[in-house]
């Protein structure tokens, strides 16, 4: 297993330099790669079929909502993006400018969508005119644009893809349900897909969307204790009705303004899925959303039988359902187990001749490298079964994780100390006042994670000026 | 009825205005809508399902033949961009340049990706070292843009939707193998799931794409005798390995210049499936593509059992596996009925009190109205059967009408009367001379469709100059 090795020492360990280990898994799994184009990234196969698992899940609990998906301009001209004030202050200085097409120069420069609410909204207008055309509730999956200088895979990047959702309903009541409806689709897509576990909760004044009544939010804990917000759910009341003209007729023929939403996840959701999971040996993917969830690897695959057998038994896992794959390249063994626990593979059977003679295959689950000797005939049983362990062992070990690193802090002293020198999430409460917030920033870099939902008092007072607490607040450092 | 014949009032008959119908039925059975922003165009949720329905068909038989899925950026620095001469020259005059990102100039204007070969060729040949690295075989789903000065819905605009596949073979032989192959593809998928016959053929040397070496095509006949396009597949040979440095080690270890492929298919072919299928009631969509293959309507549904029983039958169609809705809305049947014709749904099911009494229900067969009256415990089967027949039939009756527009002429007088007065394909023979296809566009606007690969000899010298002919041509006017 010496070449197993090499693979693997081509990875930092995590505890020497995590923004390094995140780096090398990206690497070495082929999940992206640097583009000659500043802050632009290229999906390689093995990245991109995430995404695509991902986009699968989500877009068949959206549909079960019933969303319904459809596709706008990528274009936005610069008189459209203006409508909304806040909105144009939170988004212009950082989009692309189209200014010229073909051989001419534009009359009116165009920007790539950094978001697409406006472009909605433009078409929202054209089509509600009663309350019989409410609610409507669409979403599209595209790539959008924000004017980046840093670039980190998955995390940061000029160009980036995800899923927008835009809806429109008749009463405030209507579109608050949508917005905690798709924050909780996103919740348990997270826990019960992804194994990752979310707190819930709205974000302050200050971390909200450009535009919003209001923002609520999905934050996850990595392995760093560094925070990642996973997916937010916007609330815009009436405020880009008001701007664009949004009105239906309601029962008693009178005019109304429509009240609308904005939810959206991207492709950051699986740096997530990477810094909460991997390890040492790289990727580790939960079964429910592995492109791949079982690699065959043939042992001694030139004895006799051995490829045969693999062969059979990759058919015989596909027909179970399983997206299982067969290694039969000319690397050595350990070299193939090395790149499915790189790739973060699931599962692996192993198979040999002495294992042939015996009528039995080994599976060696990836998180835990636990192997379990099954005979042949009940390899697809058992196989689930570790399978369906391995996902629930992920979430929870995740959640351990999380909860060991979730503080709480009842003063200024003991909030700094603890953003200092232990990672993870503190909770404390806060006042209310945009003052402290910037404070807090400023003192600790940690930043307003969100209000959650489950508040708590774990104190009176604010934990920074000592005036009393309106909010418990979780806080963090994050990406 | 009169509800219903009012709502088809307002589709054009095909006859009185082609063009008009065309719009009249992409506005009627609401696929698209013209956007604010000149030549972008909106994808309503029933066009985007049709896109939605080719995606997941196309992309399972890509994947069947080891295609993997990426994405890449959508910019392309102007340098890249130029790399290849050909290329360049074909795209550089109508593409849309950014020129700023956020608040500063660009030091390099980008265009964005009005196609993908210049950002593959960038990756690939980072990628590929030796001739284990190959074949590599990517594909992606995005958008692309033009600048275009009209727009047609579907048919022509700034922005579609499309899929660009890139493959990098050791040898000239695979790149045109992996080129029929992916031509193979489309024109399968066409014919056995859009219900399209399509001649196969390869484009002159003035048809074909901007640096490719061989061009193959897929062409298809419209209702009104204009053929479209409907997805081309390029041979590069070397040429675009050389411009960017895509070189491999093969077996005896001399540096080799890798091969390359592409082809694509767009939104495009949505246009297609109307124009072919469409009638004057509106859109027809073959059973194999169609997002909802049956609508159940209950007939005076205020009558005691008739909603419960549409629900059952729905559950009972959804369950046995056809993508089903029900129509419950507080609409006349007339009305209901006249709305799924123009949406092209392929069949209903009608089901009133007195077939409740009786236990039967109704199909109704989009294309032909045929009904048949069946038990519900035969409903499922029998609607099988319609559905399966209706498929074929539509593929016959496109068959026979392109072969009842297809001529063939032998002399220019012949040729010039056929083209002006038989909307169609004209067969006829070329000399291969640049000159006589310039010729033959300039006075009868017909452009050479295709060489086909079922070549046959009508005559010996070519239509237009008389010399003698090299190649049997499709002519026609086309989209």
């Amino acid at each position: 297993m010496a070449d197993n090795k090499k693979l693997v020492e081509a990875i930092t360990p995590m505890e020497e330099d995590f923004a390094q280990w995140y780096t090398d898994v990206v690497k070495k799994a082929e999940l992206m790669a640097y583009s000659s184009i500043k802050g632009c990234m290229i999906f390689r196969p093995n990245g991109y079929a995430i995404w695509e698992s991902v986009q699968k899940e989500l877009d068949r609990r959206f549909k079960e909502t019933g969303v319904e998906n459809v596709y706008m301009p990528m274009f936005i001209p610069e008189s459209l993006l203006q409508k909304e004030k806040d909105h144009v202050e939170g988004f212009a200085p950082e989009v692309a400018w189209v200014t010229q097409g073909g051989l001419e120069p534009l009359q009116e420069r165009m920007c790539v969508r950094p978001t697409s609410e406006t472009l909605f909204c433009d078409f929202y207008k054209d089509i509600i005119q009663s309350y019989r055309d409410l609610p409507k509730c669409y979403n599209q999956w595209c790539s959008v644009v924000r004017w980046e200088k840093t670039t980190r895979p998955f995390l940061r990047s000029m160009e980036f893809l995800w899923q927008e959702g835009h809806t429109v309903h008749a009463t405030a009541e209507d579109a608050e349900a949508r917005t905690i409806q798709m924050l909780n689709v996103y919740a348990d897509f997270c826990e019960n897909v992804l194994a990752i576990p979310m707190i819930k909760g709205r974000k302050t004044d200050k971390e909200k969307f450009a535009g919003a009544e209001a923002t609520y939010t999905i934050e996850a804990l990595m392995h760093d204790g560094k925070a990642l917000q996973s997916g937010t759910s916007h609330n815009f009341g009436d405020g880009f009705a008001k701007a664009f003209g949004i009105q239906y007729t309601d029962k008693d023929n009178k005019l109304q303004y429509a009240h609308q939403t904005s939810w959206g996840m991207s492709t950051r959701i699986i740096g997530a899925i990477i810094m909460v999971h991997g390890d040492n040996s790289g990727l580790v993917l939960p079964p429910r959303i592995a492109p791949v969830q079982v690699m065959v690897v043939p042992v001694a695959q030139h004895k006799e039988g051995v490829l045969d057998k693999a062969e059979e038994l990759l058919n015989m896992l596909k027909a179970a359902g399983f997206r299982a794959k067969l290694d039969d390249s000319d690397k050595t063994p350990g070299w193939k187990f090395a790149e499915q626990e790189i790739k973060g593979i699931p599962a692996r059977i192993e198979i040999g001749p002495k294992d042939l003679e015996a009528g039995q295959a080994v599976i060696v689950r990836r998180d835990t490298r636990e192997k379990t000797v099954v005979r042949f005939d009940e390899l697809a049983d058992k196989l689930s079964d570790v399978l369906e362990t391995m996902q629930k062992d992920m979430l929870e070990r995740a959640r351990a994780h999380r909860d060991a690193h979730t503080y709480e802090a009842r003063d200024y002293e003991e909030f700094k100390n603890t953003v200092a020198n232990k990672p993870g999430f503190v909770k404390a409460m806060w006042c209310g006042d945009l003052e402290c917030e910037m404070k807090i920033k400023e003192d600790t870099t940690a930043t307003s994670r969100c209000m959650p939902f489950e508040q708590e008092a774990i104190s009176d007072v604010c934990v920074c000026c000592g005036k009393p607490a309106k909010k418990l607040v979780y806080w963090g450092k994050a990406y």
